[in-house]
């Protein structure tokens, strides 16, 4: 075990909790510091209060000293001018670390840096390592611990958070518990004036649950230690880092936030780029960026190939790609002529791959194999993911009584017996008949060809990519069980049938990733899209697709310039999407 | 009426439609582009077909000659290669306007170019004027027509937009939708083979039902005729321009999906610049940019005040204010002293203001008043708007038993008769009697302030804003009826109270903002927060609030520049928001 996880071992997985300032009063942080607390870690917790001698049915102690226990860890929830004795007292006490959520230190000027020297003085008599001052807290998954400001919502997960803003961290952890994404550790660090940024991340770096680290960084004060210790931790797993602060305003507002000074923008590049540390522009792109490196594999290199439902979105694609340093390259001859044997004439005839209106779902499906097959293409940006349930939707939620997409009953009427054919289908698909599961299929095809507007042609991909298990049996199990009641009756309507399609998608673009070892990013054509969830994770914009994408290069080039490079998949976690 | 208006009013207001391509095969084109059109449009729709007799209940027309009756508008969804053909028929028909949704023109090369003159030869012979080819047809709210691809939902509304992607156009159109802004006229253009952009933007330009102007361009056939129609439009509203190409790979790409030529980068900006249009890097900010100019005034200067609840998120906002331009200015002495004598001691003492945590919520929200009355700020970015409710949303759906915000019975086990008190108070605010107001709402004070840890001071504050009516009576009406069911019996939940109280919030800044004549522009904390309705319409990042409020200074320069300056409410229409 390292100093590193010696020390700060205590903060993450303690055996007890004291919260200094805990209270019954609802509307102080006291109080809902120690809800936070008491809801969610399942050690034990001392309320201390001075005044209260019972809190939310707690017996209260006086002092931390008066605890009849040890005590690992201590959240100070109290006003400033007391922490410097309250830590005196902990140190006597043999506490090993604490969280200091008080504010009123450094970033208040001369008298307030003063105080927090005492603090430190203090803590360094017993040897505590602290979080904060002026921080909101921190969650730890190991120990189920949420010492926060207030009680919030957050899953396990495998992603790792340091950051020098409390709103700025929180906004990003609850964005991701609403995109199902966790964090095995996260902490609001405050001004750092104890454990530095560059120490978490270090403790992070030997931490095997953790797959990426996250920073926000106001101001380091040792840029040299920084790049010692972190440069050791990017070449194992990637650290993504915002860090603002190369305007005036900016740097004056940080220093009467955290009271860390700025620093030159140009020196935080280099030390960034020295490190290794991915560096980006705003809070929503270090939670993209994270769920890139989580869900897919390392690119190769800088060739993408982008297959999309609309041609003005191939353009502004391809557009952000080339201005981030992506090349958008051109297609051999003989994609080309496969292409346009599935598509219609109008298709683009050139990456990217635009079926230009082409209602044969099919084809498009198929397309992202077809490139990614080719050597010379290195990652594939897949546009328009959950447009069409996205925008079916839309359709019905507009009130509208609207007739596209429902398939007149005429055409469906020679069709008897569907059900016990989709019977036997889910028979053979459990039992992994595929002989079978052909014999099943193969006359079906005709009915599934008429809805899709699709050709034979691809209709044979189709088979072959179930045959295959490109498309997980389950997933297709799932979506062909609702076809009779979609078909015939009409019990199923067309949003849940393309709920089930996007499902099926999902589980293809996921069987290409695993296949060819490429990231496969895709989008939808609508910011305000909801996100989706499964393996395919798309991002609402294209501009995000290609700066997760050109980061992800940065960083696979990085590891192979210091020679760590190991394995395309090495972080790839498959965030939520259970697959056979 | 001028030329333009005479020419392109066929189009948008015809009393009868063909529908050239009208099938009963559902999964065509044709069947949901007539499907569409008889959806929408009131006026006469003919469906045309060589085969089929009925179209969904309709009879059907061999050729567009045989209609028994003027047609203004043709719509062609049929091959390329009998286009001509058709469009000659028409001519001869007399035929006003057409819209060619098929494609297969330009785009495709020698062959096609060579189609496409023919098809523009037999328009000019009837005088056609026509929209595409190769495009997703149109929206005119005038005449409720959808002669577009597709039944897609919008609502009628300010905006006017022409779009040469037709994927951009419509994600455009439909995620305006979802935010609850309208459209006046939506045109998918084309590579516009006959009408171009500009004719289209000088039509909007003479229309006093259009507000705001975008415009998604490829490439344009005739810059200096663009410039010369444009920049007389831009005197009177603002043009906001897409328009990709920078790189090759997008000139590519527009190549093979336009068939325009991309331009030189350099040559687009001096257009713009020389005809007063704005230009935008992403599809998401068209509509980010329409909904600035739509719900604020123009502000007056680049001087920008900030206000947050979050340290870090004030930082990152001030380093995307300046690097757009923007000047975080200095606050006077006076205006700290006040803060100070409402926030604690911690606040950020400078601009961006933050109270660092402060749990009273009164103080936060009578800040942008005390920014907005200084002469030297031109503009407001309130931050972190929706995120006490969306935050208490997040905490709720997490399922986890949660006691935070949650108030101690105890606490409230005093006040009696709180249901007469509020009927009196909801009689007075009915009768507008304010001094019985005054003297209901004053006993009340003391609970509210308890709820909100708030002090005297600001509570004085908080009354002379409903007695000034800067909270509208009838949202503190709604608010305050469901006191008693939050404090005494718990059948109101906090997130119930939360919403109405941001409804609070959204009024008041409304009336600042009516008031000041100054643009208040509120954000959110987190991307993915639902935006909310209203006049504070947030924007999910701080990033966006800049870009938004730079674009909108940009512009007021231009007016000042060109001497076209009227009245910086000229453009805000307030997207359906109420208010008395």
């Amino acid at each position: 075990m390292g100093d590193i996880v010696r020390e700060l071992d205590p903060l993450f997985n303690p055996r007890s909790v004291a919260v200094i300032g805990a209270t019954n009063s609802w509307n102080k942080w006291g109080y809902s510091t120690f809800s936070s607390i008491i809801q969610s870690f399942e050690g034990k917790v001392y309320p201390v209060n001075l005044k209260e001698d019972k809190i939310l049915g707690r017996k209260a102690y006086k002092k931390v000293g008066d605890i009849p226990d040890d005590v690992d860890l201590v959240i100070f929830v109290i006003p400033a001018e007391i922490v410097p004795g309250v830590m005196e007292e902990c140190s006597a006490k043999g506490v090993k670390a604490a969280v200091i959520i008080t504010a009123g230190f450094r970033e208040t000027g001369k008298d307030g840096r003063d105080l927090e020297n005492e603090v430190i003085r203090a803590a360094k008599k017993g040897g505590i390592r602290f979080v904060g001052p002026n921080c909101m807290g921190i969650w730890s998954a190991s120990s189920k611990l949420k010492a926060y400001m207030f009680p919030f919502p957050t899953i396990d997960g495998p992603i790792a958070f340091v950051s020098q803003g409390g709103n700025v961290g929180g906004a990003v952890v609850m964005s991701a518990f609403k995109r199902g994404i966790g964090f095995h550790r996260y902490v609001s660090c405050g001004p750092a004036a104890d454990i530095q940024i560059e120490d978490y991340i270090e403790y992070f770096g030997d931490d095997p649950d953790v797959k990426v680290i996250l920073t926000y960084i106001e101001g380091l004060s040792d840029g040299k230690r920084f790049i010692e210790k972190v440069s050791k931790v990017t070449r194992k797993k990637p650290v993504i880092a915002l860090k603002p602060g190369r305007t005036e305003a900016a740097a004056h507002a940080i220093l009467s936030h955290s009271g860390a000074i700025a620093g030159s923008n140009v020196i935080y590049n280099e030390a960034f780029k020295k490190s290794g540390v991915l560096r980006t522009e705003s809070p929503e792109e270090l939670l993209d960026l994270a769920v890139g490196f989580l869900t897919q594999p390392l690119p190769s290199g800088r060739n993408v190939a982008i297959v999309t439902g609309g041609g003005s979105y191939g353009v502004i694609c391809s557009e952000y790609c080339e201005t981030l340093g992506l090349r958008v390259i051109d297609l051999p001859e003989e994609t080309i002529e496969a292409f346009s044997k599935i598509f219609p004439p109008r298709w683009s005839h050139g990456n990217p791959v635009d079926p230009a209106g082409d209602r044969n779902f099919i084809a498009y499906y198929a397309a992202p194999q077809m490139l990614l097959e080719l050597d010379q293409v290195d990652s594939l940006i897949f546009m328009g993911f959950g447009s069409i349930s996205g925008f079916t939707s839309m359709i019905s939620s507009s009130g509208g009584d609207h007739i596209f997409f429902q398939p007149s009953t005429d055409l469906f009427s020679s069709i008897t017996g569907i059900d016990e054919i989709i019977a036997e289908v889910l028979i053979a698909i459990k039992a992994g008949d595929i002989d079978k599961l052909n014999s099943f299929m193969k006359p079906m095809m005709p009915i599934i060809s008429s809805v899709m507007g699709t050709n034979p042609d691809t209709m044979d991909k189709f088979v072959s990519m179930i045959m295959d298990e490109q498309i997980t049996r389950d997933v297709f199990a799932e979506l062909i069980k609702i076809f009779p009641g979609f078909l015939i009756d009409g019990t199923v309507g067309i949003e849940i049938l393309l709920e089930k399609f996007d499902k099926l998608v999902s589980s293809l673009l996921f069987s290409f990733m695993k296949k060819y070892k490429k990231p496969i990013i895709s989008t939808t054509f609508s910011e305000s899209a909801p996100i989706l969830e499964g393996a395919a994770h798309p991002f609402p914009t294209a501009e995000k697709a290609a700066m997760v994408l050109s980061k992800m290069v940065e960083y696979r080039e990085y590891l192979e310039r210091v020679d760590s490079f190991e394995d395309p998949l090495k972080y790839c976690t498959i965030l939520n999407y259970e697959f056979n």
